[in-house]
């Protein structure tokens, strides 16, 4: 945590100095805005946050609900969002209050007396080590918390809108604010009242019925029939023994997920209600409590559980759909016209909630969107950068609906239909990076370059999220996480991995010119950087040496490029220069040529390039159609 | 984490539920309490801390300032103290914006040009591996911060009264409320009022000029003369190349500790003022900012600093004192009275900054009484027990103002004075574990066994604060810290070794014995809980299996004592199994016997007794003078 370079914070530095539109932030819901997001799930809410940290942009989150969620909905948190959590500022925390899921037991009838089920395998959770992070169990209201925090800390000082509703749209590309939103009062002395709201753009972040999704035209394809599970998170005594490790149960009397959650005793409980008939009306909506219940119990038959109390129940009914395009641009104006309204999250698909998948992906529909949209109405960027949203997240989402049918397929299918009796198990394996959330891998486009120079550093995939790796903080000589130092703060990243020589002070080579053409040229990326912003306000260039951290001298030997002068009093930020930790060298766990590399990664945090040190043309031609922004007030 | 088990919580579960007096809590000060504390500085704060988690007990805590702390005094954090936030809850958060000391670098005079300083060593900080928590540095205003967190989200829902300052105090032993305390207001529109209120027990954690110990009689001896420092808290460009290490310099024009503080660009420096002579008459601390900061340009020469801005700078002035007794007891009535006014802190020691001891030191003397006060208010334990907290804080103080006063000489002398060049280098290495909080140990006493059974667990020395190891939980397998269980919730635990047999349902051997006998013997210390309270709410029994997680069944192989039913539902407490972690043996780790081992430990974290599985007997005896309470009110 880097603070006190603009004078003294003496209270908690996790509040940032309100700024911009913060400063007098109204506390009414303004006739004018630059985004206006509709619902607060974690799609909503982690745009919101990551918008809330521009000052000069004007973001207002509204949410039918009168107030923040307080139980129910989704609960598993992949690793790959605890690694968002940690660019937010809030994974320790979080997981200090998450269960943590370490390993699976997945149990099945006893071949000796099939009307008993018994243990068959308990594989561990993340064999593979795909993250630094765990993947974690936690109620869905608390992730919304965390992120409120967040954006009533930023800079902007933003706080949800609650008790409004989104009616309707219009969309009108001349005008200055071409979003025209039509809202309605759902709480307080005017409720019913409508108004309309004007915005630069509008991101739906409205959940599986969506309104926002049906004013775009889009609509949701997929399976014909839901398939329904009736789900508790319930408190009771149980002489069941892995009450608190996920499970995976099958029995003759059907199937359940267990999902142990945060605090130690509580659990939530997914029985297989199974596919919901055609002419089913509702009917299976209306599953009592005490029927899942009694299901629950003919399942663990020997074990028994006795519930005493639960704190939310549901018929969760959910099919595997997804929409074609996820924003308003349809596909003959794709080329000549940028989008002006989105949709993230379920209001672009839906899933099982057996891969716990949910909550994940609309996080990142919205982690993609943020920066995008604030690069843009900040002038930084063009307005094309915005088409990148829905060309990169359709693909994401059709993949997830994939691997999420033959998953829930595999949850819901009798042993005894399985090709191989340990198939489920063998399959949770094998996939394993799947559901953690690695699997995205973007394709070329503005944002993405080619993987032409992989090989320099094969552990850092284009396309793929940065993967972070332990390093020395050369400045206090602090072992540190390098991806960690990258927060949510809509920059790029340029780390720069140096060759095999030692840092020297006047000494010639591929880093110092490098080094030299960042700072100086006018081609470099970061000569777009405003004149009165700090040198590293849109572009974070870091530094990794292959010497130990006592082996390079801050003095003289550091280009200046990396301890670039930030704040009033023109400080050197001395945490952008790293070595590899002598037990646990980056260069080898990552792959990276000793010849060195440069990793270009997204504000998103995803790798747009690898590219080798003296590719300054390169990066030159990488950069410049994302900076060639015209201001977006000019009618774009 | 453990929470949900009296009924979902939705909002953060780091707040827990108002109870007992903070149901109603006054704002205003009351006329009467159990404590009053005088003084919110992090002796203070972690007294009242520690009382705001009972919930029948009424504390109160008076400060003299209108308001927090906003900047100065302390920044040293031992590793002691990190453990000891993490029993309060709040060690990551901390550690999360704190500076982290990972090694010290030593600069002196280059032999070839004694004008110019040189870097003559770089020892690591804590090549022991002493604790698993840093040595970090962050303002004591961030501390009490937390603390003050910690209180507000107790049960009690306690804050500090600000605005009052103590005047003096009178003792009568027969009254229900013996301290009778004259306040005065020193804010708001009755400034300068004076009240009278009652206590039944007072604790002046007033600080180095205390008048709670001047009230009571007590004396500082020590030094007769003062060391001066200038110090000051600076934002500053300069070419020192270790501006973010620890360091030590010394050179031909004087010497300066400095000290890399929080957020990455913020430093401390204190420059050595020299001895204050006895006819200075103040003249030192009239020693102005502009002074330190041209004798640091002289001392660091040929590197230069140029200073942007001072958040703080103060002449600190301090001698070796610390008092004989730290409560109201004469030495004449020891035995036959026992203490109604406690002093902590800097009220009882002071020492130079060198070491970094104050805070330190400080914290631990409240977390040593905290925990007693309480038992004895609550009717758990007779007030003999509160004899303990003056005879073993004087010790420690003493073996600290020794040690401090080796290390401030070390520190000031000239090279040339000391017998060996590496001299300063050499003491730091030798001694680390004393700086880092860890030489306490406290000799046997009403709440220390003696040491015949060590042998058992080599690791747990018998008066020593209990060192955390890795273990598995069984119910999750979660990787997890033994000692990171026990929080600062006032609990006796009791850890239990297991022998070598496995687990196994219905098969006698010693632990099913202890566990029997411990929940069922009227002569076992659990007997004592009462009726209506969970059963771990006195005593925390753990056990700790040699076998890997997966071969313990938690389903009946593990006795119930293990196993408590707690909270309105009655669900089991399942954390309190594990299991040896393959990798990282805690037996092996810690030298615990494999035939098994009890180990005591204290609610302040110091182990009491280590045991043989058998020695029920000894439990016993331990125990039975500690749980012989006659209630409070009945005029003890
Ligand atoms: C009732 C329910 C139960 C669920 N149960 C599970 C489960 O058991 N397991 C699981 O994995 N996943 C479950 N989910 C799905 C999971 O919560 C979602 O995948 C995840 O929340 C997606 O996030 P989102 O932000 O896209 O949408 P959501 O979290 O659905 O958020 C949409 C938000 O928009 C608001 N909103 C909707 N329409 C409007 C409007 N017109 N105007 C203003 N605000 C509007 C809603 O009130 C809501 O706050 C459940 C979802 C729901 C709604
Ligand atoms: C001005 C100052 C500068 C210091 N600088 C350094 C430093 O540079 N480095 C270092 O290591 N240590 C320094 N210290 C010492 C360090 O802060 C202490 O060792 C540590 O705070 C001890 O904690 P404590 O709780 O015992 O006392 P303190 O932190 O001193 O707290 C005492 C509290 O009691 C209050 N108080 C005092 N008298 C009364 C009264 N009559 N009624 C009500 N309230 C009262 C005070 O306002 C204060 O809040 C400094 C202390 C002070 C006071």
């Amino acid at each position: 945590m880097q603070f006190h370079h603009h004078g003294y914070v003496s209270g908690d530095p996790r509040i940032q100095e309100a700024a911009g539109t913060g400063i007098d932030r109204p506390e009414e819901l303004p006739d004018e805005m630059d985004v206006l997001i509709v619902g607060t799930g974690p799609a909503g809410m982690i745009t919101a946050a990551q918008l809330s940290q521009f000052p000069d942009i004007t973001t207002r989150i509204v949410e039918r609900r009168p107030g923040r969620l307080a139980i129910g909905q989704a609960d598993g948190i992949q690793a790959r969002s605890v690694e968002t959590f940690q660019a937010f500022g809030f994974a320790e925390q979080i997981i200090q209050e998450a269960y943590r899921i370490t390993e699976m037991c997945f149990w099945k009838p006893d071949p000796a007396d099939p009307s008993r089920i018994i243990r068959t395998a308990r594989p561990v959770d993340d064999e593979l080590g795909v993250s630094e992070f765990p993947h974690l169990i936690v109620n869905q209201a608390r992730v919304l918390d965390y992120f409120g925090d967040v954006m009533r800390t930023s800079p902007t000082r933003m706080t949800p809108d609650y008790g409004w509703e989104f009616v309707s749209l219009e969309v009108d590309d001349a005008a200055q604010h071409p979003v025209a939103v039509t809202l309605a009062r759902t709480a307080g002395p005017d409720e019913g009242a409508l108004r309309v709201v004007r915005a630069k753009y509008v991101v739906g972040c409205d959940g599986a019925r969506s309104r926002v999704r049906e004013q775009i035209g889009c609509t949701l394809a997929g399976d014909q029939a839901n398939h329904a599970w009736g789900v508790m998170d319930a408190l009771a005594v149980t002489d069941f023994p892995d009450i608190r490790t996920k499970c995976a149960i099958q029995s003759e009397a059907g199937s359940i997920l267990l999902i142990p959650r945060e605090g130690g005793y509580l659990f939530r409980m997914y029985v297989d209600l199974g596919e919901v008939a055609a002419d089913d009306h509702g009917a299976v909506r209306r599953t009592s409590l005490d029927q899942i219940i009694a299901q629950a119990n003919a399942i663990l038959h020997p074990y028994t559980l006795d519930v005493k109390d639960v704190a939310w129940h549901s018929v969760y009914e959910v099919g595997h759909r997804v929409t074609d395009r996820f924003d308003d641009v349809l596909p003959d104006d794709l080329g000549s016209r940028t989008p002006r309204v989105f949709i993230t999250g379920d209001a672009c698909h839906t899933h099982s909630a057996k891969a716990g998948q949910g909550m994940n992906v609309s996080m990142q529909d919205g982690f993609n969107l943020g920066w995008k949209l604030a690069h843009v109405l900040e002038g930084r960027s063009p307005a094309e950068l915005l088409s990148t949203y829905s060309a990169e997240r359709q693909v994401v989402a059709q993949n997830l609906i994939d691997f999420d049918k033959e998953w829930s397929a595999l949850m819901a299918a009798k042993p005894e239909d399985l090709p191989s009796p340990s198939e489920l198990e063998d399959f949770y394996v094998r996939t394993a990076e799947f559901p953690a959330g690695f699997m995205t891998e973007y394709t070329p486009s503005l944002i993405t370059a080619d993987s032409s120079h992989q090989a320099l550093a094969t552990g850092f995939p284009v396309g793929k999220r940065f993967r972070s790796a332990p390093v020395t903080r050369v400045c206090d000589g602090n072992p540190v996480h390098l991806g960690h130092h990258a927060r949510a703060d809509g920059r790029w990243r340029i780390y720069v991995f140096a060759d095999a020589a030692a840092p020297a002070a006047g000494e010639p080579g591929p880093v110092p010119a490098l080094a030299e053409w960042l700072t100086t040229s006018s081609s470099s990326p970061l000569a777009a950087t405003p004149a009165d912003a700090d040198p590293d306000a849109w572009f974070d260039v870091k530094v990794i040496y292959q010497q130990p951290h006592s082996e390079v001298d801050l003095g003289a030997a550091v280009p200046a490029a990396f301890l670039p002068r930030v704040g009033p009093f023109e400080l050197v930020d001395y945490e952008k220069v790293y070595a590899a930790a002598p037990a646990d060298d980056i260069f080898d766990a990552r792959g990276v040529s000793r010849d060195g590399a440069i990793v270009v990664v997204r504000p998103d945090q995803y790798v747009s390039a690898v590219l080798p040190l003296t590719a300054t043309d390169e990066l030159a031609t990488f950069f410049a159609p994302l900076l060639a922004a015209r201001p977006v007030s000019a009618g774009v």
